[in-house]
């Protein structure tokens, strides 16, 4: 069914409260985000939890059918165990200064691992020994259910909070463009919609999506040189009990956030000297703003298949939504279906080419010295001359030259 | 059914199958094990391989009576990029000195994750794009079928690999422990045998379960003192190609590897005077024979249920074994129940408890190489050759020669 097809006025009605419960979550994220980054990651885990439970509770109805033991027990308690897992990782990574001088948190820091392997354990040996004949099957599908929950929202989810430790933009840029590409999709679905995109979503058409494609990648474009203004959203977390009131510094900022001119050919410049009419020869952008064009593009074109996938479980279990907790919109995991992997995204993406440089020359040094054996260090400085002739920074001759010495040194060693 | 209702001829006759069988997988292990690290690791790798593909054979057969699309295809698809993640991570993390210095290789080191994901994503892809109606829940069940088997096989798995890079001993020891829980429950079971221990495995009972323990707890204390006294056992690997013929040394070894003296109190001291006929004081333990307990009592207590698991699934899926490729014991899944849970078991408990934490060359390398700016590592470069020659070890020349060829190259670089 298409939305041309729908009663015009119950159209209309629809937009109306969906447009006001947009309206209020953006203003509450807003809030949220001012309120510090403490607040923002309690919200995350908040989400996080009310799809779980959601999603969870699909398949609880066919277990109460059944009088099966222990489903929602055990499924809270994995996410307990996942939750502690995961969210202990990121916080011993971001704040091991803090906890490894802690006497009492010092042995949940070293041995965090072997914890979460226990609860897990413990978890599954309760599961065997609850296996019911009879039941065998269904039980099993349900616990494979679980792990792909545990695995599609859990695993994916603690990806965003070290997203905020990284720094605030890397959250709200990405879930920004995927709410501008939802909106978008759904105004251009409404006004031009006619064509249908996919079987699973009916109501999801062509012109929404390319319509909604543009639209991010302008919005995503100014949106990114509007945030990276502000050094509350660019600098990675120090204290969780930094807000948007504190006087957050980070120096020197990571380079995507520093506009840089880029030189324009003959037809550019004269086309945008005609248009702003002053002579136009280069523009200034920041790296950040390319970024914000492949993260609209990623929001566009594959996170929509997060959002196809929950559909495909909502016509699997047979319901309409995955709940009513959102006027307009459904339950939870209607609205973050997209955002999950959105977020996944964006963590790879800045970990692989956005991320820079977080030791200090001294602390380097300090490791080589303190913890490596002479022999290692020789070794060490012969891999760091070859990496560098290899990078084309150093001529190779100076790898000989090292090489020579060293062997030298190694005799009068011996 | 208890093994005692088994006609008598039946019995003798499995029994002896049985044996032949695990004498000649024992001696092809002992035989792979000292052919080198890179074989055992193919080992890890093939056993993996035939046990997702019985696992996820045994979801085949309804997917095929529904004429389901692409399953068997996904699943491989899946395997490939679930073993190039975890595989590449262990690669790159004990392999960094060679992989970073390696201009084809490392774009590959310094993306892995952004690539893997990108894998997952077009499998996440396809696997949407392929859902078809009327089958939604099926395939739904499969996906999540196909997760858990990616968890429970191909993740434990990898930390078995984890174990063979920090010394042999730690696949050894563990899988040695599995399997002579696995002789001495069949042996105990199969003589002293009446009690049965759990519904799910009607051939285990308590009996076998109980006697094993013990029977694994001596072996482990007797078979970690002489696993530990082969430096090939026990060093961690440097290079893929080592061998049992190799000449192997790590100095200092890890010192769970070293007999400390225990002072016996009295009592015990006069009883084993009395057993031995000298006078005894003390006894010489190392620290590796206690951990072999604590491994024996995991192998003999809690790796079982990964075998009740295992019977849990072939009931469900109303099957008698995985498959039929070892004589006597059924499918390779039948046989490697336990050793993956026990492998992960290994692997968080020397990491949390016995890794000692010393430097290497590829973890500094790793730092240098992706946390520092182009413009700190020549710094630093600096730095470590200062440092050299003011410990006398260089000759001032090379610090002299090295900086007029950075000096040339920051002024080419601009």
């Amino acid at each position: 069914m298409l939305l041309t097809e729908q009663p015009l006025a119950k159209k209309w009605k629809n937009m109306w409260i969906r447009t006001i419960t947009t309206l209020l979550m953006v203003g509450t994220f807003f809030a949220i985000l001012a309120s510090g980054h403490l607040f923002v990651i309690l919200m995350v885990i908040a989400i996080q939890t009310l799809v779980y439970s959601e999603v969870i509770e699909i398949a609880q109805v066919p277990a109460r059918e059944k009088n099966m033991r222990w489903y929602r027990t055990m499924s809270w308690y994995f996410l307990v165990a996942a939750t502690y897992f995961l969210y202990g990782e990121s916080i011993i990574y971001y704040f091991q200064e803090i906890l490894l001088v802690d006497a009492f948190l010092l042995p949940f820091a070293t041995h965090h691992r072997f914890i979460s392997f226990t609860l897990y354990v413990i978890g599954f040996v309760f599961f065997v020994v609850n296996l019911q004949k009879g039941l065998y099957k269904r039980q099993l599908a349900q616990f494979g259910w679980m792990h792909m929950a545990l695995l599609l929202i859990v695993f994916q989810c603690h990806f965003i909070v070290d997203n905020v430790l990284e720094g605030l933009i890397w959250l709200v840029l990405p879930a920004s463009l995927v709410i501008c590409n939802d909106i978008f999709a759904y105004v251009c679905g409404f006004f031009w919609g006619r064509t249908q995109l996919i079987q699973l979503s009916p109501k999801k058409t062509v012109e929404g999506f390319v319509g909604a494609w543009i639209c991010t990648l302008v919005f995503g474009f100014l949106w990114a040189s509007f945030l990276m203004r502000f050094d509350y959203m660019v600098c990675p977390v120090k204290n969780l009990s930094t807000s948007a009131w504190s006087a957050v510094s980070c120096e020197p900022k990571n380079p995507v956030f520093t506009a840089v001119p880029w030189e324009l050919s003959q037809n550019w410049s004269s086309l945008l000297s005609k248009i702003t009419g002053r002579h136009v020869t280069e523009v200034w952008i920041a790296p950040i703003q390319l970024h914000a064009l492949v993260m609209a593009c990623f929001a566009s074109l594959i996170a929509p298949f997060g959002g196809f996938f929950a559909s495909g479980v909502k016509r699997a279990f047979k319901i309409k939504d995955f709940g009513q907790s959102i006027p307009g919109h459904g339950g939870w995991t209607d609205r973050m279906d997209c955002q999950f992997l959105m977020g996944l995204f964006s963590y790879m993406y800045y970990q692989s080419f956005i991320k820079t440089h977080t030791a200090s020359v001294g602390s380097v040094l300090a490791t080589i010295v303190n913890n490596l054996s002479l022999g290692d260090q020789l070794e060490l400085l012969e891999r760091i001359l070859t990496y560098f002739v290899n990078q084309g920074i150093l001529d190779s001759s100076v790898l000989k030259n090292k090489q020579n010495k060293c062997l030298n040194n190694d005799f009068s060693l011996k």
